[in-house]
């Protein structure tokens, strides 16, 4: 059976793959500004390069005639779904992104209370300013989504301290107890650090309106590294540009964010470029990932992650 | 019996602490430019303020007649020393600082592998520019110093994924495994992420020299949140400024640094301005400590974290 994988090279496929199941023929494509492989027609389980960009690595989908199953390295795959021949199994990268994603979360919670990007900045001057910082130690945190990276930040979390930590999910949930998103109003006003995973949906667009975010308490911080649409940016504009509340963004609404946007230099404002998953993390999950994939498809099996994309 | 606190208010105090015990007379002194208390001749038990000039805090010791114990609010007493009445029992604040520089410890590790510091300064022009981080997952760190905060470190990593924890004193142990320093030399090759936390003594000034930084391999992280003088600056500059080793530095030697020193713009080295100690977190835990102290000091009890240092 035919694989197209993202490998540079058939010894790195096996070498990071732990070698390539008996009956699989392996060709490689990274969509680097190589032409893709010769053996088109034969393709059946396609790996896709890590990059959004549809159009590069499904343009000639068409002439796939043999393609029964399409793996994503993102957990997102809606840019895919448009350019997917009827009948596709599509598979995410559910779980992939979880360990990077996570510990960015907490990454931006601890650089933002401990004044880092404060810090980062005097560095260029060679400015030596300490300051008070704020600890995660005694904070109450709020996880908003509690899927498998809100878990991942939870774990993170275990060991600072926390005075408290609250789930909140779309549906609520007991061991652990897991709140649902309308209990939200009366949840705030006990948080010192909302941190913001859910995924963006209809319903959660724009949930963090100026509404709720009122209802936390003065010198909250808010980290999203979810999507920038369920964060109202004027409303938390106006309540960081107040010094009421502080913001860790790795994701904005607009992103990317236009240069002469304010959130750049509003003090208490922390900004990542959307770098929750890109990082080393990635490819051992990855790799394991692909592996498992490629021996279930090799010995018949379901493969894991499938998407029901043809409903959607 | 008189006591002297470092409170803003006797309510303040009361507060804070949780009540005062019977038989004890509060005095508040913050050596915020106010007159010492009248009571000079009366302290028994002077808890001073958070601050490490003796010269503010104790130039008048010699007219305390009554001093028996001085309590500082640092782990470091020996600024103090010099001033101190012979006979008064000296009590450190070893512990109330646990938290707080074990949560800076992760911090600086997760802000540079994640490019947090690079991402603050692109923030002041409006850049976004997202590059590949370097995850703490996966990662081999080796904590050195296995004192509480070694192990204050140790419990904030657990969360995080880590491929092994390594822990280095000055004397082996076991259960938890803890390497002799003298084993450095074939530990290091194996690490990511060294972090420093030891104390700095005549034994362990310089001890990361050249040949031992050598050790350490390619795009390895050096973090120190100890002391500087544990680092050989130079060998620290001259690895870092190749590109061959990272660093995060809360200490410096020398300290503060001069704002013409080449660390501040060697690339792949993130600044703080030793931080450590000064968080939130301080407060209650200090409050905590004072509080435990007065009861023992009311009930006639010894005292905890008592300091032998008229032997030193």
């Amino acid at each position: 059976m035919r694989v197209w994988l993202p490998y540079d090279s058939l010894e790195e496929a096996e070498r990071r793959l732990g070698g390539i199941p008996d009956g699989v023929e392996v060709a490689l494509f990274t969509a680097q500004g190589e032409p893709m492989p010769a053996s088109i027609a034969d393709v059946e389980l396609y790996v896709l390069p890590y990059m959004k960009d549809a159009q590069v690595v499904l343009e000639r989908a068409a002439e796939m005639k043999s393609l029964r199953v399409v793996q994503t390295l993102t957990a997102g795959y809606e840019n895919f779904v448009p350019l997917l021949p009827a009948g596709v199994t599509l598979c995410n990268a559910a779980g992939v992104h979880d360990a990077s994603t996570a510990e960015l979360a907490v990454a931006l919670t601890l650089a933002s209370g401990r004044h880092l990007d404060d810090y980062a900045r005097n560095q260029s001057v060679g400015r030596w300013a300490p300051s008070l910082g704020i600890a995660l130690a005694d904070r109450r945190v709020l996880i908003l989504g509690y899927g498998r990276i809100g878990a991942a930040i939870e774990r993170r979390l275990a060991g600072f301290e926390l005075a408290s930590l609250t789930r909140v999910a779309r549906h609520a949930r007991e061991d652990p107890v897991v709140h649902k998103v309308s209990e939200l109003p009366d949840l705030l006003p006990e948080v010192d650090v909302l941190v913001v995973v859910a995924p963006l949906t209809p319903q959660t667009q724009g949930l963090l309106n100026a509404e709720l975010l009122a209802r936390l308490p003065d010198g909250a911080l808010v980290v999203n590294v979810a999507r920038g649409g369920l964060v109202d940016t004027d409303a938390l504009l106006a309540e960081t540009a107040g010094g009421r509340l502080r913001a860790a963004l790795d994701v904005t609404d607009p992103e990317p964010l236009p240069p002469e946007h304010p959130l750049w230099t509003t003090p208490g404002v922390l900004i990542s470029p959307h770098v929750g998953g890109p990082s080393t993390a990635f490819f051992p999950r990855a790799d394991r990932l692909v592996a498992a994939q490629l021996r279930r498809f090799a010995a018949g099996e379901p493969l894991a992650n499938q998407i029901d994309w043809e409903d959607g």
